[in-house]
């Protein structure tokens, strides 16, 4: 595992147990996400069983990793827009608005696929990205997120295990 | 499970490993769909680790099911607009080229949900598709799903346990 501290690593506990990349679901896939300059990036290999046709990657695994590299970018550029150091927060998180993926052409298991994500656009509770995952170098899929800050009806109510904000 | 045969129980072997709607990948989702009059429709239980922000369903499953649950619409789709009966052919299967996923509302845990798919076009190898999933009959998220004929380089090789067409 890549020992540096990934976005999705400063996550709240009590909204750490995303399936995607949350530190907390043992089943979960632990997608974790970093900058690199102006870009974040993620690194994932797809487990046998995340197939499509044979030979190829499951199209909805390719879209979770569009979706939660998108929200932890998201809460990231959040945190960099307010000039924050993420994790002194009490809470600050993203959930997905709008998921587009476009299928470029068939994405190969067997090797590291490369999740790049821009940010379009940082305004009050929205972040719009950009992202293209690839193999080999070569760009298999692009995708569009449209992230919000966790609305009020989803956030967790506070226990003695989740301190309150 | 729906004694009934679901569309994607009709894929041949050779093709029906999908993660999401595979009867062959043993880890996989197993979704499926069936007919309703003009719509088809898919009815899945998330499991307790397919999880967003606890209490809610993780977005990239419900990408999932809407993929999946369009790519079985378009093939059945396909078959019938040519007057074809599921089964009979040597291979048609189809996948996403495009996926867009609105996200109307938290989608809550511990019910299952119901994936309705609308054909709008039937034109050539491709199938558009508007589809709703709905929980406790509210509409949680609406989705879109252009779906193509597998190509011709993603077909597996033929080989003595699959068949060749």
């Amino acid at each position: 595992m890549d020992e540096r501290v990934a976005f999705q690593d400063r996550y709240p506990d009590d909204v750490a147990h995303c399936y995607g990349c949350g530190r907390l679901n043992a089943q979960g896939l632990h997608i974790r996400s970093f900058w690199d300059g102006e870009e974040a990036v993620c690194t994932f290999t797809p487990s046998p069983w995340h197939t499509a046709i044979p030979g190829f990657v499951y199209g909805g695994l390719l879209a979770s990793l569009i979706d939660c590299h998108g929200t932890g970018t998201a809460a990231a550029a959040a945190f960099r827009a307010e000039g924050a150091v993420p994790g002194t927060e009490p809470r600050f998180r993203f959930v997905t608005a709008s998921l587009q993926v476009d299928y470029l052409r068939p994405t190969p298991m067997g090797v590291p696929l490369e999740v790049r994500a821009r940010v379009e656009e940082v305004r009050g509770r929205k972040v719009v990205l950009s992202e293209t995952l690839s193999a080999r170098g070569e760009i298999c899929v692009r995708g569009r997120v449209v992230a919000v800050r966790l609305p009020g009806d989803m956030a967790p109510p506070a226990s003695p295990a989740s301190p309150a904000p």
